[in-house]
């Protein structure tokens, strides 16, 4: 017998993955969590029925929340990462010598638990002496650390459930607030593909609260329409004004410092969305 | 009853698109012609089980076939397209008002035929006074014409089937002879995540042939991995010395002058595929 699990990304469009087993399968307090081996991109975390992350092609999606922000900012100490209970934007935060303290605020401690025990090359860091795990709602714990933080990256689901709240004007402003007076916020939103309405929104948003706001985009196979944007806040330090030649190389699969700047370099529809 | 097309990119992963219509479902002289009709994308060309073209995201492909090398070369006027049987690439080709003469060599004529008549949207510039449309093998068009063109575009299917011989360092001698001087040619070559391989041995074959290779990449979301690749072989003019600021504006939705050097900047792991 074959098992595929199909995820349908729109009403009328889906991957399918042919899986080896099924690890996880649970109503949490938060969310319906499944955890599935498949053959092509090995172990596959789906929250509500979407894929969150895939050990074939984590890294591109978690090296594309952290390095672009922390290359932009020239001194981040304090980071904070929303959600991103999986523990791979920590995992790549770390990889940043300067920052003291990455804090980590998911709402699902199910999350957590899950990714530690079935993806630890992705959740291996989150026992790090610098991380903080907390358990929590993540808006509260923005509206109550004013002028904290260096920077803030909003790893969330999709914005039904409960992210919806993620993708709020107010959410914004309470991170404009939590971040102190020359941070940067990193949120991902979606594909231009399916979801433009959504990066229009957001980069509107933005736009009103942040003095710089910039869009880029990474290819992330097991996401929809293959290609997602990241919108950055930043009340100060401007992405585009980094000179790329002081970007020290990491241990990467996906950003480099070429691509710094590159990666905002978007398609004309895409740039069309965040005029 | 809901009808959906499966594509098996791979053997244990593939995108699924629900149908509303099957148009056309033929055995050619070359290969398994489908047309079939998406809530997706749209009317969708399907050759050898794979997607070829789709009314929503065709112009991604076409484009960034056509543009990065038609204005790498200074004055373009002889233009081939190998393949590219639904006019796509003739169709941005024609954008450029130095082109003096494409000329299309497609092997299989039923797909001119199917797409004249169900993608009028792709197909509808091959009646145009610039264009030639010839029915015939491409390695055999090449081997005839030396000296000829100033690019050449090979618009193919997969490394398998009818195109197989499209792949081979043979084929890329024959397009460096055909060309003139100065010429470029560019190939679609696959993506990283599943033909790794393939890219490298083409990237291998043409630097062996050509002074100036370089990879570039496009989102295509019916494409497998949603991720691109082209290569191309230049034989004097780089991509990346042209100065950005004399590219004009065309009518375009993806390609823009300010992606002409960023679409060149490749992930790492892709990057790595071609040293």
């Amino acid at each position: 017998m074959e098992l595929w699990y199909t995820e349908k990304q729109t009403e009328s469009f889906g991957i399918t993955a042919k899986i080896r087993e099924t690890l996880v399968t649970e109503q949490t307090d938060f969310q319906k969590l499944d955890m599935i081996d498949t053959e092509e991109f090995g172990r596959m975390l789906v929250l509500d029925g979407m894929v969150m992350t895939t050990i074939k092609d984590e890294f591109v999606y978690h090296e594309m929340v952290a390095h672009p922000a922390l290359f932009t900012h020239p001194n981040p100490k304090h980071v904070l990462v929303v959600g991103g209970g999986d523990g791979g934007v920590i995992r790549e935060v770390l990889k940043h010598p300067g920052v003291e303290k990455a804090v980590l605020v998911e709402i699902d401690g199910k999350v957590i638990e899950y990714s530690k025990k079935f993806l630890p090359e992705i959740a291996g860091q989150l026992e790090n002496s610098r991380v903080e795990v907390i358990v929590n709602d993540g808006f509260m714990h923005i509206h109550d650390h004013k002028n904290t933080y260096d920077v803030i990256m909003v790893d969330s689901t999709e914005p039904v459930g409960p992210a919806a709240p993620l993708f709020e004007r107010g959410f914004y402003q309470g991170i404009f607030e939590a971040l102190k007076e020359d941070g940067i916020f990193v949120a991902q939103t979606d594909n231009p593909w399916f979801k433009a309405d959504l990066i229009q929104k957001v980069n509107r948003d933005v736009k009103e609260i942040f003095p710089i706001t910039r869009v880029y985009a990474a290819n992330i196979p097991t996401y929809p329409s293959g290609m997602w944007t990241f919108t950055m806040g930043s009340k100060k330090h401007d992405p585009l004004q980094v000179d790329e030649t002081q970007i020290p190389e990491l241990e990467t699969k996906y950003y480099t410092p070429r691509l710094h700047k590159a990666a905002f370099v978007l398609p004309k529809f895409v740039e069309d969305l965040t005029k």
